[in-house]
């Protein structure tokens, strides 16, 4: 549907990120309503295009796809709790958590929408850009939310969005963390972090290579140590943790890593390559 | 230097990293002359074309650089005792920690060797590709060690190469880890390994490319909240804890993620974006 005019939608919610994603459909030509329980605050966005239901129901009612971007679930259900539902198709990009996602969706199926779930990794400002990630779950989408950003739709599952957006916030503030344990080690012998960010950067892209192959052994369930052992990088470990104390830098990070490698081989995986360690995390800790 | 004929050089130690580098050295035609306290070991290398000395002493005369591997940095010293070292030169690629490093280097020095730490980030197998990256450190090096793999030089501080060769082990493990983590994740909502992993090395890629902005911010010691603010990123840490739980995932990583936000948070810097973590990472913790 690429060349033809872009769809109506309806935005409901005009926070930060709300505000955001109306101006970005508007920018694309998108008829766009917008509501909001404060109605002043559409005040920007009117003046740039938008129309401003007069109701909630009107919002509803106004065609196409409804947008909805409030605080919090529950504030989601209160506020479509009286709204007639049936044949509206929500796109909840609220954020929450995998059982708010199906749950809500089970509650709005039931009313008679359809019902996506989404994410939006990205900050307000990036949205309409292709930094900005927005994942959907649920049924496969029959319009295009492409104004937003750039748009992957995951899987039936509702609750898919809101699990891969947390999986990648816990990617990106690991990969931060080793980077500033890195930096803070490096400083004590007067690198700056610019220098030192360089070299961070080049090991994180290069592992993140390493990523499919090694989901390869996950998915067989059989971990060969094709590159190297775990009893072998827990050595290396260990010298992380030392080296880290003498510093005085934290040694948490560290002293974690150690600890799950340690667990797998007290489970006797130790002649087994990393990716063994995936059963440790599939067991809650004691 | 790089047409002229490869310089000679000797290998100290032929486990099975050693023996990796003395063959890498044969490949590229540099004349190769190899010492083990087990002399046996050096019957393959031979085979190819190595030297093998008769006796240490004889191994560090025969010219051009020295690259020792050994089992740790004792056995270095404890070979190289009662040898001969004035007007050699070393590259010692023994796994260490800096402060071994920095010791031996001042030790070697006195002896009157000129002395390079080094460290190597491969395994045997990729030495002599340019997967292998080999870490250099100590006084600028006027000779080329190339035909291991990708050679930096790091600097004069011969601490360095062990530095940057544990906080690469450290970015290494991390993103290994928020990977389990997601895919541990995900698998509670059938979705296989490699599908996660296509998302999570994205991510990973995204990530690493932020670290020389944000290494601005820790050379300036400001940190605005350009992108967000730690206590906005701290909400959803608490969600990727609860997440984590409820899905009956580990949730070490995810808590240790939060407790350092909540550590720098509590010391005032919750306005203020995530690089400020780093006077948390420079203070060992409690």
């Amino acid at each position: 549907m690429n060349n033809e005019t872009p769809a109506p939608v309806t935005v409901l919610g005009l926070g930060l990120m709300g505000t955001a994603l109306a101006r970005a459909f508007l920018k694309a030509g998108h008829p766009t309503t917008v509501w909001n329980r404060t109605a002043t605050k559409a005040g920007p966005l009117v003046a740039e295009g938008a129309r401003l239901a007069p109701t909630l129901g009107d919002a509803l009612e106004a065609g196409g796809v409804t947008i909805v971007c409030l605080t919090d679930y529950p504030a989601v259900r209160e506020l479509l709790g009286d709204a007639g539902l049936e044949g509206t198709t929500l796109v909840n990009l609220t954020s929450g958590d995998s059982a708010q996602a199906r749950e809500t969706a089970v509650w709005a199926e039931k009313r008679g929408a359809r019902y996506l779930d989404g994410a939006i990794m990205a900050i307000p400002s990036s949205i309409g850009t292709d930094e900005a990630a927005i994942l959907l779950s649920g049924p496969r989408p029959d319009f295009d939310l492409g104004a937003l950003g750039a748009v992957s739709h995951l899987g039936e599952d509702p609750g898919l969005a809101s699990l891969y957006d947390v999986a990648g916030l816990a990617m990106m503030w690991s990969i931060l963390n080793a980077w500033l344990q890195g930096t803070a080690m490096l400083k004590t012998a007067g690198v700056d972090a610019a220098t030192y960010a360089v070299f961070a950067r080049q090991i994180a892209v290069g592992v993140a290579g390493w990523l499919p192959g090694y989901a390869e052994q996950v998915d067989r369930g059989s971990f060969p140590a094709e590159v190297s052992a775990l009893e072998t990088d827990a050595r290396a470990m260990a010298h992380l943790v030392e080296e880290s104390e003498a510093l005085g830098v934290d040694a948490g990070l560290p002293k974690l890593i150690k600890a799950m490698a340690d667990r797998a081989i007290a489970a006797g995986h130790g002649g087994e390559q990393y990716p063994v360690l995936i059963r440790e995390f599939e067991r809650a800790g004691e």
